[in-house]
């Protein structure tokens, strides 16, 4: 039997988000009823949410940053049990068939993977994010959060974590390497964490140094401001990865000078516009630039494992859901340290 | 005591070239003095020439793509005998102490290398290249040219094949590996050639259909025209790497949607203007655009061994000494088939 429950819903590219219900999908035998508990405030819920990435189909649910606890589990789940801690990433289902599915690699499914909000579902029906009460997932796309984890810092975890961790991991950062983290906001945060805990040396570039404090306690050994002149002709040449989780427009060529010898620079935010690079720029130094997305469910369960390991989370702002529209607000403004994450008792 | 030999030099951005004489130093210990055969013409000579590439110091003697023979050996000179067969690439020096000298990749020293001309040697006097009758190396940047290369087919291997080769071994070029060549010129027509060796699927991408037979003929299992509207949909996600040795702009970001999962682009030539790429393009299949620039010593004669032993070896028109500058024309022209080659016998 469905569930109704309630939500907060986006129903235009301009009003304000509004409280709706919605219903969840009876519990089939392999699905994983989950009451959320928290949602993390993500850029792309808003990009969704204002229409900024292709028409959204309107209304909508937001919210792929899920954590929550198990509440009811179909007659073939084998892996959860009521009252599990778990969480839902950007990831509700896949095709399962195609060789990145097969390999765990579901971001790359070649059917295209069902997203948790905005798309549609195995079933033919839309799906709803997690601005809601409750949710309806296949088992195998639930992660298990590890017992070290708070719900509220791990909520983040589900897309700025496994959006920073994946590019970290795949590029080998490390014992030994030098790794450039572009920006401090809900990606770079987690990011410096997570490259000082595989034991990379981390540095910060950033704008300003008006977190260099946060940056610094984070686990990076240096904050420094691409903002002074010399930045960049000081640290030339001694990056093996620089990470981008900047959004905004930056001098991707400038960044490209900051690596060594086959060292690479890889984007996870997407720039409004297409930027300008200089091709020579990457053959002096056999440069590459690089973009990742997510990750699959695999290495999302391995990333929170690393960060309950490592004592890693994210820092939030916990909000009550009649003020969505003012964090959207001051996402956009960079103005949050780092990640609003949404306490959906607040829906009721 | 030093050589004088004859020569045709650039004097000017504008003049033609003209014969001249230079002087070649001393044979020291460890040096190798050579009485070049063949001289490539490769388009960074006419850049240089022509002043595109920064200020160019007149007079200059272009051509890094240099086969002879041994005339003289100095006394500590070990790996070579007068009569050898032998080349001479972009590289006559380096520091030999920096960690990049030292594990062979000394097209990445850290105090710049030393090129065949242009450059200041470490003896403080500029560099002149291959077109003249002589030139005098140190033995560790002399490459040994095999018996089965003739000395004209093996002279565009020094720059053109090391470009395409350094980069296709190291993104794994191989059995199982699909590769996309653009463009069929100097560069492009020896990479196809080295990718089918290396037992990569060839495909040849080309603005017409002109060269096609050609390109079939050299490995190529495919030849498509990028001028027709649906090549770049049909041949969606079909690679996993994407050779670009055309030196003219292309859209990065169409040809990058050619890759599949964890593809590179590789840019070995170099547009005259920065080019746009959209991150996203990159984001969705992990993707890399990257640039590679000729390679190491150890490097170039694993090539030159490979292009022997498979029977490789560029195309050529060979000219005298006179038509350097009709010669120049064509190749801006893309008017070649494939490489020009000055016979050095011409410049008496």
């Amino acid at each position: 039997m469905p569930t109704t429950v309630r939500a907060y819903a986006a129903t235009s590219a301009t009003d304000p988000l509004t409280p709706t219900t919605i219903e969840r999908r009876d519990v089939g035998p392999h699905d994983v009823r989950i009451d959320i508990r928290y949602c993390g405030i993500c850029h792309s819920d808003i990009h969704t949410a204002r229409g900024e990435w292709g028409a959204t189909e309107y209304p909508v649910v937001l919210g792929h940053e899920i954590t929550g606890t198990v509440a009811e589990v179909g007659p073939e789940v084998t892996r959860f049990r009521v009252g599990d801690r778990v969480g839902v990433g950007c990831l509700v289902d896949s095709c399962r068939e195609c060789t990145y599915c097969r390999r765990g690699d579901e971001q790359f499914c070649t059917q295209g993977y069902v997203e948790t909000y905005s798309s549609t579902g195995r079933d033919g029906l839309p799906t709803q994010g997690g601005y809601s009460e409750g949710i309806v997932v296949t088992e195998d796309f639930v992660l298990r959060i590890p017992d070290g984890l708070a719900l509220d810092a791990a909520a983040p975890l589900l897309c700025a974590g496994i959006t920073v961790y994946s590019p970290l991991r795949h590029w080998g950062a490390g014992p030994g390497t030098r790794v450039a983290v572009v920006g401090l906001g809900g990606l770079g945060h987690v990011a410096v964490q997570v490259a000082a805990a595989m034991g990379a040396e981390v540095t910060v570039l950033s704008q300003s140094l008006k977190k260099r404090e946060d940056g610094l306690r984070l686990g990076a050994t240096r904050y420094l401001s691409t903002g002074v002149p010399d930045t960049f002709s000081r640290l030339a040449a001694s990056f093996d990865l620089v990470l981008n989780t900047v959004s905004a427009s930056i001098d991707v060529d400038a960044h490209l000078s900051l690596l060594d010898v086959d060292g690479t620079m890889v984007a996870v935010g997407i720039p409004e516009h297409p930027q300008s690079v200089d091709a020579f720029s990457l053959l002096v130094r056999r440069l590459s630039y690089a973009g990742s997305n997510i990750g699959g469910i695999r290495e999302t369960q391995e990333m929170l494992d690393f960060c309950a390991e490592h004592g890693i989370g994210a820092l939030v702002e916990t909000i009550d859901a009649g003020r969505i529209d003012e964090a959207f607000e001051r996402v956009v403004s960079s103005d949050v340290r780092y990640r609003f994450v949404l306490d959906t008792t607040t829906l009721a």
